[in-house]
Formats: structure tokens, C-alpha cells, sequence
């Protein structure tokens, strides 16, 4: 286990059934006051409506957490539930940055060049043009805040690198990311250049991203498994990436994979204190703030 | 080079300038002879407007191989050129079969279970949801016609299993498929079923499909080139696969990758072999009439 040692760096606070989480914790060889807890009796199920679920178990412990954090007792909140009622129970506890009009989840991912990010990855099904722009600027101030990129490449996601190729919102999309202030528009990518790292960010639509994102998690597996490998090529793990972060609300969240075990959690911790250490939040406040007032 | 060993199977024939292609027959040492040619002098570029280009040059390879194939002059066409001018050409020459409405190009790829086929990857950017089901209907036929699986199982590729997943067009499509007769639907695939075989055949628009053809691809690059593979899993080579079954035309064609090189092209021609060894194109137009008819 390698709670112990991230201990040392961040006070760790369990959400969920105190009971459970004590009986836990002893049947772990520690102290049944190891940890902090917030009692959140209440669980949401991968199979309900994430929509009525968050509002009618106000003591989920999706929703204790995130009311914590937006209360400020907790910096950074993650979780390995259900996608939907992470997401609604995000918007509906912390609300959205100022000047944003759709959250968006990103993946990163090595390439042959060093790491990109891919937004978004399976929140939003249908977008506006618009919506384009706003991943880009999130996608910017997140490497920029994490990797110390400056100035990073924003490529769309397209079949094709005319801009006149693919569906007309991503057209359109690609209209309005070359008229934006303050980013670095590189114009389309294709597949194939998101394992080569042509760009630092690659924008495109929820349903895309989701199915490129489980199909190279699945397809990497594969090739492992096929392979032998055991410890090659472990960066392209989710369990070494950890979690995605969730841009575009009011507090850092980190959702990680349905079937997380112990090193996957570690990572998402790690992932999640990453965003405040580089004050993400603020950032990104700044960020759009400006765009505002441009 | 294989081409040798191929001509003791197929009658082959080059399409092209007849003296750039005598001098190159030269140029390898074989007669310039030992090739029917059909002159085509004519040239369309990778970056022309495919319409225009396909209308303006009938003396192009492109456009002199499908009249061919109209006359039943060949068998069997492939091409390397490009993709859209291809699909132009294809359809203006040879025209659709009976009952389709949009034509397709699937992708065969190798799975943890045997093999599978996305469709289409690349050439319809927007779909109507009953095009989703006549791409069903050809990769049956094309599963049943040339690896005998009967009542190969189909899926709708999405970003969740539930119907409710997905854009609006999607979940649309996926009504289409479950009330379509003669088709084994299994609901939706995510991304990550893909590489795992949980159907012979996945359904999705152009858009989504090339990107991930193309992903797929890079990403098994740069995968081998990390590894310093050289021979293990070249099932997954595009060289080895050799080119796409555009369906939905009233002829037998293949296209291949922009970059293929000699084992690509006797790959290609394999293919296209295969197509008509196996009755495609007649297979293909019993299925659409028994539907019309039912």
C-alpha cells in the first residue's frame, strides 16, 4: 500500500459509510482513527440516472465530498464513481467558472514527443462551436499550469487536415478556434498524429474522445497481454495516469476509472494535489477572466 | 518483390501512363511487355478537389481502371490514390447496388478473438440513422461472404452501453438497428470493446471511424518502434492488411494507404482476390433485394 508514504505530503480524508470505512481500515492493520472521515451514508449506483440519483442521495458520498470541497474543508476531491453523477453532482455542488459554458473532462497521454491532452473525453455528447474554444483555453492554461508549457499547440480533432473536411460544427469549430485571442491553433489532426504529439492539446466532441480514449486503453492492453509485457511502456497505464481531471468547475476534481485499484488511487491522489500545487483554479479563473474582458 | 508469384494466379493489369509504366517494368528488369497497360494519362493529385478532378479528367488511372471494371474489362480494381477522388470515381463510374444509399469503407483488424470489421472509416462525415443499418447489412455480407461467419454479430459504437448513450443521431440508429430484420444486433460497443472482439462488426459515421482507423495505426507504431519489434503482431500492419473494401458500389475496388509500398500492394491485390473468389457483389445484391422484398 502506498498510503502511508503519500500521508507525509497530504492529509488524506476518507468519504463514504464511516462504519464501513472504519471496519476497513481495522481489517487493514491500522487504527480505525487513521484516517478522517466524512459520513456519507448514502451510495449511487454505476446504473442509476446520475440526474436523479445526485438530487434525491444528498448524502452520496459523491455529493458530501464535493460539498466539502466547495466549502473548502477539503483542496481536491477524487473519486472512482459513475462518470454522470460525478459530473452532475460537480456542477451542481461547485458550479462553473466564470465565463465557461461546458465542463470537460481531459486525458493525458505520452506520445513519441512527450505528453498531450485530449479534451473532452466523454462529457459533452453534441457540441457548439464555441464549446471548441473553451476546451482549447482550458486544455491551454492546464499544460501551461502543469507542464510549464508555454504557449502549447491546440489541434482539432478532424479526418482530415483541410479545414473544409469533417461534419460542419467541426468546421465551424474550426472558424472559431483560428479566430480566438490567446491561443496557439495549429489547425486539424488526424488519428494518427495523437500518438506522434503533433499538438499539445487536441480538442474535439465527448463521444469521440470517449471512444478514442477506452479504445487505446484497450487496445495498449492487448498488445501487453500479447506481448508479455509487465513493466514496458507503463505510462500508458491508467493506473499510472491515475485519473482525468474535470476542467471548467469550481474546484479540483479528479475522476478516476471504474475498476481503480490501490496504485490507481495513489495516482489520482497524486494527480489531484498536482492541480493545486500548480493553482490551477486560479489560473484558469485569470484565464478566462481575461478572455472577458478582451 | 511478390508479383512474380502472384501473376501465376491473377491476370494483372497497370493502370497508368503507358510509357512511365513500360519504362519502370524496364527499369526492374521485365519486359516492358509483361503487363497488359491500360493507358491512362491523366493524373489527379492528393490535394485536388476529388469532384472536380474525377469530372474533368476521364483519362485518369482512377477513372480509365473503374471504366474497366464497368465492362467487366477487369475483375477487380485497386488503387492507392486518393480517397476521395476514389469514392467519386467509384461511384460516378460503376454507380451503387441496388437498395443502398450511401457506399462505405470498412477496416478489417485482428482482435483478441479473430477478426473484426469497422465501418465506415472515412467516407460519410454525417449519417441518417437508416444508413447505420445498410452498413450492417454489407458488413454481414462481407463477413459472411469471406470468412463464412454466420450471422455475425453487429454493434453500434458509442460511449456507453445503454441505448440512451450518444448523440441523438446514434441513439437513433440504434432504434434503426434493433427494429431492422435479418441482423444480429448486440446494442452498443465502446471503445475498449474494439480490440477485444465483442462483435464481428462495428458500426459508426466516417468521422468516427477514420480517426480511430487512424489512431490505431500510429498507435501501433509507435508501440513497435518503442518495443523494436520487427516481425511479432504484423497482423496489425497496414502493409499486411493491404487495403479497404469500399462497399456499396456495383463493383469489386480496394483502396490502400497513401504510403503503401510493394507488400501493400500484393496485399491489395490479395484482397481484392478475395472479394471475388468469395461472390461478394452478388452475395451483396440478394441481401439488399431480399430486404427491398420483405
Amino acid at each position: 500500500m502506498a498510503l502511508p508514504h503519500l500521508r507525509d505530503h497530504a492529509r488524506i480524508a476518507l468519504v463514504g459509510d464511516q462504519t464501513s470505512i472504519q471496519q476497513e481500515l481495522t481489517r487493514h492493520g491500522l487504527s480505525p482513527n487513521a484516517f478522517d472521515v466524512c459520513h456519507a451514508p448514502e451510495v449511487i449506483g454505476m446504473d442509476e440516472s446520475p440526474t436523479t440519483a445526485v438530487k434525491t442521495k444528498p448524502k452520496a458520498s459523491l455529493n458530501v465530498g464535493m460539498q466539502q470541497l466547495q466549502k473548502s474543508q477539503l483542496d481536491v476531491f477524487i473519486s472512482a464513481g459513475s462518470t454522470g453523477a460525478f459530473l452532475t453532482s460537480a456542477v451542481l455542488n461547485l458550479g462553473l467558472l466564470e465565463g465557461i459554458k461546458r465542463p470537460a473532462a481531459g486525458a493525458l497521454y505520452p506520445t513519441s514527443e512527450g505528453i498531450s491532452l485530449l479534451i473532452d473525453v466523454g462529457v459533452n455528447t453534441e457540441l457548439k462551436p464555441d464549446s471548441y474554444v473553451d476546451f482549447a483555453r482550458m486544455g491551454t492554461v492546464y499544460m501551461n499550469s502543469l507542464f510549464q508549457l508555454d504557449n502549447p499547440s491546440v489541434a482539432l480533432m478532424n479526418m482530415g487536415e483541410e479545414k473544409s473536411k469533417g461534419p460542419k460544427v467541426v468546421q465551424e469549430a474550426y472558424e472559431a478556434l483560428e479566430a480566438a485571442q490567446g491561443l496557439n491553433f495549429i489547425g486539424n489532426a488526424e488519428g494518427r498524429d495523437l500518438p506522434r504529439g503533433k499538438a499539445d492539446i487536441y480538442v474535439c466532441d465527448g463521444f469521440t474522445g470517449n471512444i478514442l480514449l477506452k479504445f487505446g486503453e484497450a487496445f495498449y492492453e492487448l498488445l501487453r497481454q500479447r506481448l508479455s509485457l509487465d513493466e514496458q511502456l507503463t505510462d500508458f497505464s491508467y493506473e499510472e495516469i491515475g485519473g482525468l481531471p474535470f476542467l471548467g468547475v469550481n474546484g479540483n476534481i479528479i475522476l478516476g476509472h471504474g475498476i481503480s485499484g490501490p496504485k490507481a488511487f495513489k495516482n489520482m491522489i497524486l494527480r489531484g494535489q498536482e492541480l493545486m500545487e500548480h493553482n490551477l483554479l486560479e489560473n484558469m479563473r485569470h484565464a478566462f477572466q481575461e478572455t472577458e474582458h478582451s
